[in-house]
């Protein structure tokens, strides 16, 4: 699936852009003036080239101050005033693919201010939404569906009008694709369909060269020859799926897309017009000049990029700004960073990637079988540029296609071989049905790394709310869910050990997944001066547990053991966990409750479970994740199911009750963290009153 | 995701084809003798091409005693016996998309037997399987995975050799796709990572012109322009992936063949080997004749079949044999129904899909946005020929891409339309992330139906023990579980009614999963008398209920008020209650339960479940799925963490105890469906006993 692109760091934060001290850019007299797109109708030949020149510092300004997807965005200027100067949205339909490249849209469909000011830039989101304004189609965040929709908006369209006897008047519908998107398999369902189901529809390819994720695929070669030709080489892809296709060399001449998209307005039939943009186009290499970023064409596994003409950091997988100059920055982030995030320690992605690639990288020499795979974007999960170019064939970006990267990894695995596949928790829903069947059905001995599982401050196409949810619950998949680097490090060392190992004593059966710690579980590690480093790692001087056997990788830990009350907490909830076991200790009333990891959430470690009857009278389960179908209501129902026999004299009958903290059953956009906890449940003072409740009955 | 092969219907019983009677054929006098490869290699020519008679014969005669995937295995005769007799499995590595074209393969390796004698027709499973035989590589049912897992052998195999130094000697793979596989997204990206990736990987492509879901798609003119030009026409889809490509225009020759996978044999980079194959080849019109067998060339929704060669039944959409032969028979099921199950009644897919079509289509005429998509396999679900004949525009099949068919309703519900996506629960796992994305966080007013959801007697790839735990665990989405005809076609007027009523009292605010009911149902439907036709409700004449007001439709249902102990029992598991409510109360001891009916599975009714406290000490769930993350374990959690407050003296502080009903956490392989009710605790006896016991405390 998708771009990852989990909302800016401000989003997430809830905070602005640096202030009125971060104020974006000189005078926008044009595009102040736009209040929708009938005002780029009414500019002036000079005027709308004014405008494009604005859009582009204004995006500049912007992305400096809050971050973006500010090089897809500024190849679009010219293509998005183009759409709005000759079609008439919202009449005429545009879908914009994920919808990170709408900012342009945006502003020319009223919100101009929210990118010109930066008191206002929280007004909008980083996608298209309905809730802002009638010209957005979808909130998208995924790659690949624009196509598909775009069929649906038209194939309506033409029943209505057909029904009526009346087919004039009716609007065009328009899917915006490219930067990556057409690498994903729904694109090409729908380019398939699109020809099949005729009538109006186009589809705009923005071909940034950065396309196919990062010049990813075998398709890259025919599409340079169809632009070094200008658009009349065969074999043409576009062509092969039985569309229409017009070329436009120059995707950033407003005037030649202008023409371009008058003569297919009103088309009867599907075709494809494709632009040749510049990603980042209006940067200069020594913009912000005093940071330097390499390697800003390589995106992908293959450095066999020819665009010579690509200046430094056209693209989005470049930030901006970034504290690593060296590592990984150029696609560390499909958000980019603003500014006032210089200088900040890693994220937990970046921290645990960086982590797991260490300890893996120290076994590439002996086995050749090891072999990371990232579904595109590898640096938001640490899997850094200085990491993959040592890796060489160890490593393989698959482009933006989860469900080939997990299906690749299961025949590697057959072949004997050791996969890991690495990407963020939502894009990993692409593959559901190959966790099922390649992966799972098939026993396959792969390692699923899960990258921002659990809650966040996400937007709400990127939430990893779902995660446990959506692995826990297929047959034959174990999921870790380790709570400090040490454990983490072990589970990896255990769900990678080699293929000839399977079948011997304490080797996985099947595919593990491993959740990766996140945002409490970092910050604990750092407050205790628990976390290492990369290059410890890579050293081996970090202490780094050895991978136990199954059986005790699947066991409960009773970190300690109290009574009365057990605490079972699952991954990142497992500091909170400890903050409370901690409050109840030294509370006026104290309680000695017991402590659990769990480590896992995919089996119930019933001897650990039994254990308590004893003497709890209540047990608690936290996760950071959706209850409903989650971990929790799994302990829930196994007490509730199974009752200590009163025949059995020498135990207690008592079966403890069990409460659930965890998050609700719904779409979160961009609230921030420490909100959702708080909406959850999931704090010190709210779980102490569910505890003390309980305990006296009144509840 | 994918061909619909859920199992033959002997499968599913556990029966064979017809005892010693349906013996099946004449004197296999070299088949006979084939243990495995090398004996294909060892052959004369002549030899070589009366096997390929034999094992035609023996598919004809397998296929009329015991069902099966004949026709695309019709098709794949010399190309499989070629692949044996070139290439050294399994040191080559053949991988067979979907693996239902395996059957001749299973004969060239060790299985002849089990085709040539009805006694041991059940030693195979339909699909390859590498418990039965090291020359399987994977269990495979759903579409278009072949190429990523082929790639993933090649990458191993590759990466092993540069570690060894020494690429001598390392083993071909090859993965066989068509018959409609390629029209899957995952396919595309396969295509697209393969030539990225290099090396040894040779892709068979059976171009049966069955292929691409029945001639659908954009990419069929380009490809029929292919095979006319002698496979040297552009665009050439392959090439335009960046891939090597060759053409063998009678994919039924043998000798052909065997030149052209020898030229490859070794190649040092992927190729594609397209073979122009005729499915069903060998099955004469007439055989069998006294059947008529019409339209057996209409796979899609578009009759722009130009393949005046094709014979009648040269598919596996058209049954051999078939007791409506003038309904939807030609793709009525990929699985071919075998001569003992004619003149049998519809099971429930059919049944309840044609009902469903019915009450859709009397709608047609004045509401022109009502669409049905079914991404293939439409017959399977009762969507049959005639009614999408006249359906015309109101009905759309997408070809085998069920993330491009959930994304499109998306797009026709953005537009205001009204779709209704069908297709068997399993495959809808393939569009996991758009139910997520495009339906359900955009709120899309779309209707699912979901066949064959719940327990079967399926093999394991098809499944739809997992449908409740995919969806109803998916914010925003409403997932109704009728046990009626009744309820069924109510839930689907109140699910499909106009998006205009969106927002008017009563409407859904976003998508609605109707899950179709199962065998257990249409059995309790017909005894009763119950059952109607689909002509009796095209016709208006069945009693359908109308839709009801939202509040309405998610209340639950009390059909029989007791006390004590309270039964809810969700979708095909309704009639199991019954019997346990009619057993109870004249048991030895009666009970007079409680029987609720939730009628959906994705909100619990509050309301209902407090009005138990009172007077019931136990609640029972039982569903027909998969347990953990089901939704029995909502109803258990609910009451374990809402206890009623004893400070309320009004009301009884009892919490009832929950008991859940459901299957295990596991696949299983063509279990039948009593086997797995018996396994799971689903039988009336079972019931019974966990109830006596949880009331005598003696659990």
């Amino acid at each position: 699936m998708g771009m990852d692109m989990t909302g800016t760091v401000d989003d997430a934060n809830g905070g602005l852009g640096g202030g009125p001290d971060a104020a974006v850019t000189g005078r926008c007299d044009v595009l102040s003036r736009i209040i929708g797109p009938d005002d780029v109708k009414a500019l002036s030949h000079s005027e709308l080239h004014e405008l494009c020149g604005e859009i582009r510092s204004t995006l500049i300004a912007y992305g400096h101050a809050h971050g973006g997807h500010i090089g897809s965005n500024l190849g679009m200027v010219e293509a998005t005033v183009a759409l709005h100067r000759v079609f008439d949205s919202p009449y005429d339909r545009i879908v914009f693919d994920v919808s990170h490249q709408s900012y342009v849209h945006k502003m020319l469909t009223g919100r101009a201010q929210a990118y010109l000011n930066p008191s206002r830039f929280d007004e909008v989101t980083g996608f298209t939404n309905p809730d802002e304004s009638v010209h957005d189609q979808f909130v998208l965040g995924h790659t690949g569906t624009s196509i598909s929709l775009a069929c649906g908006l038209a194939k309506t369209r033409d029943m209505r009008a057909a029904a009526n006897h009346d087919d004039a008047g009716i609007g065009n519908v328009i899917a915006v694709i490219g930067d990556g998107s057409l690498s994903s398999g729904i694109a090409f369902e729908g380019l398939n369909n699109a020809a099949e189901q005729g009538g109006n529809l186009i589809i705009v390819f923005n071909d940034n060269e950065m396309s196919i994720a990062g010049d990813f695929g075998g398709m890259y070669g025919p599409l340079a020859r169809l632009r070094e030709s200008n658009g009349t080489a065969q074999p043409n892809i576009f062509n092969a799926f039985g569309l229409d296709y017009r070329y436009v060399a120059d995707g950033n001449d407003v005037d030649a897309l202008v023409n371009a998209f008058e003569e297919v307005k009103g088309i009867d039939h599907p075709v494809v017009v494709h632009i040749h943009t510049l990603k980042g186009a209006g940067l200069e290499s020594g913009d912000d000049g005093s940071r330097e970023v390499a390697h800003a064409t390589d995106t992908g596994a293959n450095e066999t990029s020819n665009l010579a003409h690509v200046e430094p950091w056209h693209s989005d997988h470049c930030n901006l700004s970034d504290h690593e100059p060296h590592e990984g920055q150029c696609e560390a982030s499909h958000w980019q960073t603003p500014d006032k995030a210089i200088g900040r320690p890693d994220d937990p992605r970046k921290h645990y990637g960086k982590l797991a690639m260490a300890a893996l990288e120290r076994r590439f020499p002996t086995e050749p079988g090891l072999v990371v795979i990232s579904p595109a974007t590898p640096g938001s999960n640490g899997i850094t540029h200085e990491f993959r170019e040592r890796a060489g064939a160890h490593y393989v970006d698959t482009g933006i296609t989860e469900a080939h990267a997990v299906t690749f990894a299961a025949g590697i695995a057959k072949a004997g071989g050791t996969p890991v596949v690495a990407t963020t928790a939502s894009f990993f829903q692409r593959a559901y049905d190959q966790f099922f069947q390649e992966m799972s059905l098939n026993r396959s001995r792969m390692t699923v790394l899960d990258f921002l599982g659990g809650l966040s401050g996400s937007d709400n196409t990127h939430s990893g709310a779902y995660d446990v949810t959506m692995f826990a619950n297929i047959p034959g998949v174990t999921m870790l869910v380790p709570t400090s680097t040490r454990d983490y490090l072990a589970d990896l060392a255990w769900a990678t050990m080699p293929a000839d190992t399977t079948g011997a004593e304490g080797a996985p059966e099947g595919p593990v997944v491993i959740r990766v710690p996140g945002q409490a579980i970092l910050e604990r590690e750092r407050a205790l001066g628990h976390a290492v480093t990369p290059e410890e790692v890579l050293r081996g001087e970090s202490a780094t547990a050895e991978a136990g056997d199954a059986a005790q990788m699947l066991r409960y830990r009773i970190d300690h053991q109290g009574a009365d009350v057990a605490i079972i907490a699952l991954g990142n909830t497992y500091p909170l966990a400890e903050a409370v076991v901690n409050a109840l200790a030294h509370a006026d009333t104290p309680i000695d409750a017991t402590l659990i990891d769990p480590r896992q959430c995919t089996s119930l470690d019933t001897v650990t479970m039994e254990s308590l009857r004893a003497d709890h009278r209540l047990v608690i389960t936290l996760e950071d994740g959706q209850l409903e179908g989650g971990w929790g209501e799994k302990v829930t129902a196994y007490y509730a199911n199974h009752r200590a026999p009163q025949s059995e004299p020498a135990r207690d009958p008592r079966t403890p009750r069990v409460l659930n903290f965890g998050a609700d059953k719904e779409f979160t956009d961009r609230v921030p963290l420490a909100d959702l906890n708080e909406r959850y449940g999931l704090t010190v003072g709210s779980i102490i009153a569910r505890i003390r409740e309980a305990l006296t009955g009144r509840s």
